[in-house]
């Protein structure tokens, strides 16, 4: 049993690592913070945790947060950031499922989050967290930057493809569409429901913070330049991300389909479907999978990429939960096995 | 481990039956079938199921059905009657989600369901599994008539105030509200999205199947004669059913509070939660609980009951693994431990 | 051609009165104000209405108020009463859409809406903008308080019954669902889309600021003391709202349909329903309309009144532009004349 | 006044088609048929049209049919074309709101939509209704082919590049979102509530009949040989639809934004909003126009076109409409000018 905390547990991504965590047979929750609701029990707010969580949200504390083994960094960005030193040197290990540690560029990180960050020595030594891509490194960071949704959907779709340089890396497409919970539990009038509902749209065509993300990782993880057109779009669904990635070839005869399965097989949270199936966001509703399927149509220079993920589960609650999994040596799964609910 | 056999698994308490039962640590799934989809695979029809069954639907055969030491009937009413007898004569357990056992009175159930039963002499064995009403029978039984979804939110709302004798029983008012789900999967325009969606109304108001249940099983665990007005509600959600109860009291000074926490302390799957709480059914998504609030609006001679359950789950299939559970001796919470998915 | 100015019109009730007034042939839009978007073009905040309107929200300016011959206050509580005195003595008619000159005892009135009152005074004169009951009061008003959503789908399900005096006023219980904009476009977590999809529960059962307005209204319209118990619900749905209204009554042999049918014979925007009808709410989507249909389960004494608005038209906007044509001598169907969309 | 008949009145392209005749102020509706509705009202279908239309459905009857200016057909497929022979020689304008008459090439046609075509000849005089490109033809024609929804969203967002000679026109993506009612009223498990709620996927990524259609009205209309990716995909929303679509360019300092402005400055039913701008489903629902924005993300190569539109109005009864009005000379606003219903 390892212990375990969370700061600022109180957004979507702090709730869905409480329901991930209070069936998780190899973890205590020591300590969940929150300045805004401290004193409020858990269940209080998460009414779904009731008699699962007995916990009392506090305000943050560094004395407690030293005592465990690993903390989960919940927060809007900039947040984790003044809180990793000191988590390191007493050796706690630190899952950021932020933004802050994600960006190796110091400079285009202060410009696409607007501050000035708290800690670049430590970016540096920060893994990222896709266990597809780092899995051994994971293993040995001592502070993880948990992936983007975005860019777990988007870099699963298109690794296999880079990784056997079958695709033109300066021409990719990703249109792709989340569900309303990546906005978070701020109040906003953008994603309240009679705004968001029976409607969709494209937002942050002309930039968005995870264009550099999915840039910089698929560079360094295929050592290809990478261009890229993303566009993310609302759609009104709780949870839920569909990418539907473009990419030209000029390789006549290639074996996509095998491609994949082989990238894949061992990996326990991808799933290559069938040759002409689509995968639904539903299938993974709750779940950490990612399920792909690709496509050439009529057999021409586009390949066609579907992923869905469940952006609170693989695109973050979940792929932090398998992250920790790897960096204590448990089997990657635990925890994590439930189905998606479906219907 | 137990072996398990499924009736008609194509529907959606048939997949949530699945979704339940893969995870179950005491069953083996031995045989699931369908006539209109024998030879499909589970994870065809059910993609969230990929890598956790790799069951084949079968067309129904005793044999395979014999061999089983439990067999869930989840296809539309009237189909497990004509299971009944060649189950429970091969030593087989029975539990029957749909309707064919629920109503003792042969002659009402006739009326109701609008065929000939086909087994009247098993429907007086049969036992209403409806653990907070009948646990020690439910342990017994070889035949299990599992409740429907409006019965099951309805009678826990009602149990405590109809068993202290604290409420008129002749003017019960149910007014209930339920996701889609409830109405099945199979292809009707009336649950199409384009119809639901963004949609409310009520339905059955002349009239409804659950009716006589809610009466005759009120009246069978209280000794009350039962005067009920039910109008069920269609509201767009997958899941999730509302029920608002409203009884008459002239008990002053009741602490009704108290009386709903000490009839639900010892169960597991009933939550009744703290004066002034508003249960939403998101809350047990996916879930078994039923989670109930009590209010007397002004003090004055209403009861308020509100009360909410995941009409797939404590509402269907939760509730049958429930009673599987009890009927085996398994510890009664055994593969129904996950918290419910929120947001 | 008369003039029109709209106090506060960024809201959703600002919003359908522009998309109801942008084609009324008989009014010319002169004014609206927003101090929060000052400056900013009316088509900007509502796309739909590009080419419709040249519109720019400005800072209140009670001179180019004062030109107005009607001013609809689109504001939250407690704005409106603040322009009140001014606006009628400089001869302009005033349609509070808010609640400010709802409850004539002021005392109830600043009870439930926790301020002090700016023009008792006023409130007395003010006029109850239901038409149904005081239509010839409307048509001479200076000052209309625009009734509440739930209000409105309440008493036109109650009115026939009271006004015939054939149920027990003392015992009345109205269960009502409403979307979710009748909440506001307001900023709260509450009315997220991740709140509130996918998802049903009851609010304020302990005490809502609209059971004062209805039991006020139905004992003026009837003579009679009214007994109600109010329960309100948050349904996901963007517009709508249906009233399921339970009243007792000791009268054999009472023909309801009848009753219902003459009296709203001459309704322009009461639908009466054949007998044995569902009415749906988006059957009224965008419509005026308020839909009814009269049960009277097994010959009981319960009588149960099913009632849909949609909560921005016949409970908000629509309602006061039908006053505004009730007060200015235009036909009172002007401008309201669209079906509902459907699907 | 014209005497109009509509054949299959009972789907949702239908039911559009009444919500905008019975407001029309040049028609009168002379007969609608359904072979299965035959009989009922239409008001009990479309309770939204009670007190606006008294029709009945009837059984098709070329009699009466022929009595009338013009036919809309909103059947499913291959019926407009058993029927047009003898409207066309009875001197009857027909529309067609399905496939019958959009594809040119017969063989083409008959392998997509997998049935003989009953009048070949036919074909080649039917006009392709897209005003936006064919409005003069459109005055003359007998037989309108009104097009498909993709169809329309993916050229008007196209036509501006292809015209102008700036876009690679063989390299073109078209990645498609629509909302569930162009999925059509008919009976289908893929289009139920629980299972397109909260969910999203694409299909047809193998081919869908749309990509002919648009492929050859696009070379048609400007010269060009097309080569289109289109993938379509379900979203969870009644109506709407958005197109993004890729197009890659070489050309150096292209104003794009003046050139969609330029493009449609004159058209009705085209808005091309400020550059920076998303266009939202919701502001085109239940009206006929397409809004659209353009985009040349950090100066690349490739351009993105945001479209939307309504599919059952500019995607399908509207833009039948609009045909109607410019074939009889009408206005072309005539009965298409209320604005969007926002929230």
């Amino acid at each position: 049993m390892i212990k375990v905390g969370i700061i600022g547990g109180t957004g979507y991504t702090g709730a869905e690592l409480l329901r991930l965590l209070v069936t998780h047979p190899e973890v205590t929750l020591q300590v969940i913070t929150s300045r805004s609701e401290a004193r409020r029990t858990v269940a209080e707010l998460y009414p779904n945790l009731r008699n699962y969580a007995d916990l009392v949200f506090s305000a943050p504390d560094m004395i407690k947060l030293a005592g465990c083994d690993v903390v989960f960094s919940a927060t809007p960005n900039g947040i984790a950031m003044t809180h990793a030193r000191d988590l390191v040197e007493a050796g706690v290990k630190l899952i950021d499922l932020a933004a802050d540690f994600r960006i190796k560029d110091i400079n285009v990180w202060q410009q696409w989050y607007g501050m000035e960050h708290a800690c670049p020595e430590l970016v540096a030594e920060a893994v990222y967290g896709l266990p597809e891509s780092n899995r051994d490194q994971i293993k040995q960071a001592r502070i993880i930057a948990n992936p983007g949704c975005y860019p777990t959907a988007i870099q699963l779709a298109l690794l296999p493809l880079l990784e056997q340089d079958v695709i033109d890396p300066a021409s990719i497409i990703a249109d792709a569409k989340s569900g309303v919970s990546g906005a978070g539990r701020g109040a906003k009038v953008e994603t309240l429901y009679a705004e968001v509902a029976d409607n969709f749209k494209a937002y942050g065509v002309g930039g968005h913070r995870h264009h550099p993300e999915i840039v910089q990782c698929l560079a360094a993880a295929t050592g290809k330049e990478i261009g890229l057109t993303f566009v993310p779009h609302l759609t009104p669904m709780i949870r839920g991300m569909h990418a539907t990635v473009y990419a030209r070839t000029d390789k006549q005869g290639l074996d996509i389909q095998s491609l994949y399965e082989a990238r894949y097989e061992h990996e326990p949270f991808v799933d290559v479907m069938p040759a002409g199936s689509h995968p639904e966001t539903r299938s993974v509703r709750g779940n950490n999978t990612c399920r792909l399927a690709v496509y050439r149509p009529g057999d021409g220079d586009q390949i066609v990429v579907l992923s869905v993920i469940d952006n609170l589960v693989k695109g973050a609650s979940g792929q932090a939960v398998q992250n920790m999994n790897i960096m204590f040596g448990f089997d990657e799964q635990t925890g994590l096995q439930n189905p998606a609910l479906l219907p």
